[in-house]
């Protein structure tokens, strides 16, 4: 069976836009957040310590397909629940599903990958197979 | 032949993450700042001042699909280009392509309804028809 | 003696620059909650509730010092403390300081006034004396 | 006479919190942006090319105090003026001015430094005296 953590986001009156509902890019900062929380958690550590150990620099977005289905607001609590569907070569598949209790809000798929600078020019990125220790760690 | 709109944005330090990376969430933001400017750029009025007249608060996301294809950093130009690609009787869907120079960076589809106030409930919203003279103006 | 509430921030990758630092306005958005956990914590309800009772829509801040001392990253944990040092007529001084485990990383000290619509246009927010029963609460 | 530069941002509905107003850290991202602004128009590259050349990874604040007079909402536009009111041996002084129109919206003092990573310590930042050819082309 496969892992999956969840994390709580106390919702904050700036993360509302002028209808008082969470401002729909911040529901992708917590899913990012949460993505790295699913790491940290299987023992992965953060990217500022890992880069200098395999040179990966984070997991950066392919393409994510996400759904609204209902509004939140400030003072509220919210919950990610965050696991991979899948692990492929060189990309896996993340599915955040975000709830206030009973009540689902949004639910994301993203495709990301672990990447590291590219060696010629230090201001690009590429992605790498997934390392094989990560792998063990979080499947 | 549909409308279309374009707006420039400058990549700022601050929009970029550690790995010195346009933070996707941002490109988010932009393309929701890219949704008000198509509609402002065919005569609709902001929404603070549409909700006085109609009750119009937003055109919220339902659902997006979203490609990262190139990544941007600060000190450079994007440029996003917007159009409606379908009209439905109460939602629409509208199309991002995110540039810089030829360089596609980034690609978006989002399904968005106009929504209104609950008249019992002022803290929820709900989706309304695309009003007649919207569609008028937009199409 | 003066109340005074605590609330921890998880950094998150995203909250970081290029430099891979905490970016400075993130601070301004953790103490802004910070501001509104103490009121929460005293007793006040959020604005979107209060606003229907006595009109407060918040609490914008009016100016504001802030000193930066250290810098903190993602992974790390950080506490911000908050009180009030001062209550005048229309307006409060509230102290925020930030710290890491024994580190002090950042201090403000923010001037706040309870605001409400005004009533002849709505997009205009004015200043109104500290209603009695929330400085009741709160001192 | 020292230099001084201007800077248009079009207010955006996701710069706006639920009073309808800009949010206020807000104004420390503008600014930010803004004080890059300046160095890039006075022929200062971006940080990411001038840490190949001198290590400079950017300014942090040090320390602002910042005073909001007349609040902005979304489809408004704001210009910010910046200049450096001081230069020390370690320090400079930046202010910026926010107007629209004729209002006076908000103005700030930033004391800044420029940064390099430490040697022993990447993940640590310390201040340097400010570089003879940036203080040639900026004063």
């Amino acid at each position: 069976m496969s892992k999956s953590t969840t994390m709580n986001v106390e919702v904050r009156f700036g993360d509302c836009d002028p209808a008082g509902i969470v401002f729909y890019p911040r529901y992708h900062r917590w899913m990012d957040a949460a993505s790295l929380h699913f790491f940290m958690s299987c023992g992965v550590p953060p990217w500022h310590v890992l880069e200098r150990v395999n040179g990966v620099i984070g997991t950066p977005v392919l393409e994510h397909n996400t759904r609204f289905v209902k509004t939140a607001t400030y003072g509220e609590t919210i919950r990610i629940r965050t696991e991979v569907e899948e692990w492929r070569r060189k990309v896996f598949i993340q599915k955040h599903t975000v709830t206030r209790g009973e009540d689902l809000l949004c639910e994301s798929r993203e495709t990301r990958a672990f990447c590291v600078r590219d060696a010629n020019d230090h201001s690009r990125i590429r992605a790498i197979p997934i390392p094989e220790d990560i792998l063990e760690r979080c499947r």
